[in-house]
């Protein structure tokens, strides 16, 4: 074991030293396809190597593939955190192993999941009869709810979302072999109520910001449809769902406590590393029905609801014990403080696009994203962004509104500072100026 | 960043202390229902706490709820091991923070998934037209696998497995709405190839080392039927698949090069932690008809495949990292040497209960798995199973066999001596004793 205190103290100077550079990194990897595989042997070591040697490959080997997420400079898709007691737990969660299948195989696992899920729920403001769990992302999460749904309504074979909903509606509906029906947006990308069509439909997914303006959904209309024809209604707010924990953005989340289940990613914009997904629901004997399966060798003595009977997976990680960390390591305050900086950030730049001749905002913004473009052609801005991605010095994203190509800025990593988003801006004007 | 140094070195010293006492713990969990979240508070705080109240909370209040997977007398469902390597790439994983969607968003995730994949696939001696990815758990993997059949054979709406197939194939068949047919099984609890009916069958599982008695399956003999009726084989290997590193114990996955899928749970008995899944097929273009869809917002200038392309999740952790580690640490003689010596220590095992009067063996041992019991009623060797967990010494699970209540000795947990293998029958003798 001493060595494991060795390797161990190698590896966590290692990961402290890369959070304290990362910043100095290209932010998109600078490979090219096939570069890394090409760089490493074409088979396993037949003897053991030391972990040192997997440090040095890292470092000499790896580190140019990496797209370095935690990078404060990193504005693409959604922008994400892995905070510091998020990822000391993950050391924990790896070095107990646990793995959730009954309540028996780790009923600390088990509890505190729903105890930090409930947590949560308190936090964002919704009702304590919505109870929660954990998926590995909110694609999984969507799929879980829509098996519900049709479960419920077996002979309706249609989900509706906005023609802005997340791919993973998509995939979800093909998955479960039903059709897709997409409602126009709005001017602001926000789902038309008056267009929502609910004939066959077992479920609606309604989006709190959406993927590429982070729109919001009328959900208080949704609702009312949804209820009148008895459909269920899942909101995926996997990024903007955090948001809610700030009493001056809640009024966003009107209506989402009206819904059968909801998605939020806290390792997207609460600071807990990849993977924890919250779904939470007011039906989960629904969930339990739709999932649970409890064979002869899962039979146990104890009287508990296991998490497994809720999803598609048996066995679960110790998730809860990485937002268990982050929630008790920030506190209330400290996500709200985290969350307010990104979105005054967001102002910020927003401000600044506007106030310069030949670029425009493309869409409201009401979280930390700002979708902008530069005048001029969807190549010419196509060929800005990759400009300005290739640099290394930001990496930001793009989204199509309205058929045309816009840039999209995200904050959403808690070391991003003031003067990261200036640099952005910076870079993004000189780059225009280059073509 | 400090103070993550400060902090990481506590929760090294904790998982180090951990490992370095887990094997004088009760193994599984004393504590009732509701125990432990009980013992916590309601509600999130409002203002930051020290990361060390965190871990004075895992060691005051939840490690009593705790079951520990890391115990060397862990011998329940199947045993596993979070190995040192493997635990401090979590650390790295969760520090680096990638997410895996686009190749472009992590390019060393992808191509090192790839790359261990394929140094796997090679240590398990399949042919290199299988290609690799990592799910959370063999669940999703049969899910996967099951899209792409029906996807093949729309009009087919019938999935095939034996009656002792993991549950992962029940779940599955009611996710994409298939029918289950099971097939009965012989007298050592393989299936019967010669009940094999495929009509309107778009899939077989086919299960390599099955959950109850880690049966084999006649795979050639079903990978013929398969291949007459132009049916997708999807080989189970979750369990058992790790064994074929080591070539004396090759011969039972004859056949399994034949499937058009196959499983096999790297964190089961290779030491990975939770969770590492391995997916390999042979049609990797029909998982990407099956999964893929790149909306607007991941398109990207780069000419490459993504793995988010093949399964139900968009992003993924960087789960290859601590597979290469592990894989590099022991290397494969470091890996074919625990393996045999957990095949070794449950013969040894075998050989003790078959000496023992009033004690029988239940099935064939093939791998790591004893399943036995005690003369006497099914109910009195349920006590008997309870009374031997609920000393905390050991802990073992039990299967249904024949109609039978039978014990099931499952060794795999690389810290697992001859000592604790002997403890477990000395606990089960003495406790059979008192009854």
């Amino acid at each position: 074991m001493s060595s494991f205190r060795d390797d161990g103290a190698l590896a966590l100077d290692w990961v402290a030293s890369y959070l304290e550079r990362v910043g100095e990194l290209p932010v998109l990897a600078q490979v090219e396809p096939g570069q890394i595989r090409a760089a490493l042997p074409r088979s396993a070591p037949e003897q053991p190597e030391p972990f040192e040697d997997v440090l040095r490959d890292l470092d000499e080997v790896l580190l140019p593939g990496l797209t370095h997420w935690q990078s404060p400079r990193y504005f693409a898709y959604f922008a994400t955190t892995g905070s510091e007691p998020g990822v000391l737990a993950e050391l924990l969660i790896a070095g107990l192993n646990q793995v959730g299948i009954l309540w028996r195989t780790s009923p600390a696992l088990q509890e505190l999941e729903e105890l930090t899920l409930d947590w949560l729920r308190q936090l964002v403001g919704l009702p304590d009869e919505f109870a929660g769990h954990i998926e590995d992302t909110a694609s999984t999460g969507v799929v879980a709810a829509l098996a519900v749904a049709r479960m419920l309504r077996p002979d309706r074979r249609v989900v509706v979302c906005s023609e802005h909903a997340h791919s993973a509606a998509d995939k979800a509906a093909r998955l479960l072999e039903l059709e897709l029906r997409k409602v126009p947006v709005d001017d602001v990308f926000r789902m038309r109520p008056e267009l929502l069509d609910l004939d066959g439909a077992c479920a609606v997914i309604a989006t709190i910001g959406t993927t590429g303006a982070a729109a919001v959904d009328p959900v208080p209309e949704i609702a009312d449809a949804c209820e009148a024809a008895g459909v269920w209604l899942h909101v995926d707010s996997a990024y903007a769902g955090s948001a809610a924990i700030c009493p001056e953005l809640r009024h966003h989340f009107a209506g989402w406590e009206r819904a059968g289940s909801i998605g939020v990613n806290p390792h997207k914009w609460l600071g807990v590393p990849m993977d924890c997904s919250a779904l939470w629901t007011r039906r989960p004997d629904e969930f339990r029905r739709a999932f649970s399966l409890v064979p002869e060798f899962l039979q146990s003595p104890d009287d508990a609801v296991n998490l497994s009977e809720l999803s598609v997976p048996l066995g679960r990680r110790f998730r809860a014990l990485k937002l268990w960390a982050v929630l008790r390591c920030y506190g209330n305050a400290g996500l709200q403080e985290r969350i307010r900086e990104h979105v005054r950030l967001a102002a910020l730049f927003e401000r600044w696009v506007r106030q310069e001749p030949g670029w425009e905002v493309v869409a409201p913004r009401h979280f930390s994203l700002v979708c902008f473009r530069r005048e001029g052609t969807d190549e010419e801005n196509e060929r800005l962004l990759a400009q300005v991605n290739d640099s290394g010095e930001v990496f930001l994203s793009h989204a199509r509104l309205r058929d045309r190509y816009v840039l999209r800025l995200a904050i959403g990593n808690f070391r991003t500072t003031e003067d990261d988003v200036r640099l952005a801006w910076e870079v993004l004007v000189r780059e225009g100026s280059a073509l």
